[in-house]
């Protein structure tokens, strides 16, 4: 039982005379076979510019037209607005990561798969998301991309900065990035990114989350 | 255009001359037309035992049986998760809000009805809300049952310790609820749970929600 089926049916619920009161009686469970397929967070990791956003974002677009029920969670709709208040710091990086795990927590229990891309540069990190939503629903995928290849991608001009020094504790240039005993390993370098995102969809499949 | 639609949208994804890249290609839109419904945020607001969760988890068992995409946020699943690190001053409220309000967000990107219930006593948090999610994604209901009512049931023995000065500021006893000027307003202290459900699903079809 994971911890998202245990809060949803562990809730106190009233009780009345005249009244008959109900519990969740949707679970992941019934969601799932709704669905067509499990609910899984497929985590992928790597370096600024390593094309994770773009994956994630084609994977999705492959499971979508499968009818699979799919979200992707990334530095735009997750750092601008939930996590809007924290900055980068330690703490907040930690804080950071631990509302992430749990928003996955309530996508798995709504029968989602969650596709996240963020850095997440630490292996202590990644570590505290996949004991926040169970073992069992954490595929990790690491897009393994040279630095020199991201640094002359370059689109959003943060390693400039990073160059420059003003950006601080830049992942690849200042800060380390600690490569993930991953699930899936893709050098996204070479690796074009329709067969990278098959290499993802048949994880699924061999896993068990598609049928 | 959402808070969510221009997020997912405005996203700067890198390029590479041998690669094709790609922004989200799976929106709201094409999400509410593969579950055959829109998606919508139901936010029952009332006192300490006047049935909000048992009414949102009864409506959601309607719409999961007309194979609807649905969750249920409440104090359960969200208070001891994602704001598990928050108490109960005025600040902490106000950023219990927000982040319920940002993960309504994402889930209806994701195409889902949220059914939340939340006592949300205050008549500006809710409007945080409704702004946050936008006013069109957004409707309200009041469950209406006399804290006397709400009293006797008192399950969870909130009231009595209130009562005894154990619980400081509690809605209905110590501290107020202002009523809202609600979508829909139940009486749950008189109507029938069943009955209660219905009015909320014909409100969703009025609503053009569901077909």
């Amino acid at each position: 039982m994971t911890n998202t089926h245990r809060s949803l049916q562990s809730r106190d619920v009233p009780h009345s005379s005249n009244t008959i009161w109900h519990n969740a009686t949707v679970t992941r469970e019934r969601r799932e076979k709704l669905n067509g397929h499990r609910s899984i967070l497929v985590w992928f990791t790597g370096l600024s510019g390593s094309g994770k956003s773009t994956l994630a974002h084609t994977v999705e677009e492959q499971l979508h037209q499968r009818e699979c029920r799919t979200i992707v969670l990334d530095g735009d709709n997750v750092r601008y607005g939930l996590c809007g208040d924290l900055g980068f710091s330690d703490v907040d990086r930690v804080e950071n990561i631990r509302r992430i795990g749990e928003v996955c927590n309530l996508f798995l229990e709504a029968g989602n798969i969650v596709l996240t891309a963020f850095i997440s540069p630490f292996k202590k990190d990644r570590q505290q998301v996949k004991k926040l939503v169970n073992e069992e629903n954490f595929i990790q995928v690491y897009c393994k991309c040279a630095v020199e290849v991201c640094e002359k991608r370059d689109v959003k001009g943060h390693y400039k900065r990073a160059r420059e020094g003003k950006i601080k504790n830049f992942t690849g240039i200042s800060a380390p990035y600690e490569e993930p005993d991953a699930d899936l390993v893709i050098e996204t370098d070479t690796v074009p990114l329709a067969e990278s995102a098959d290499l993802v969809v048949e994880l699924l499949q061999k896993r068990g989350i598609l049928d």
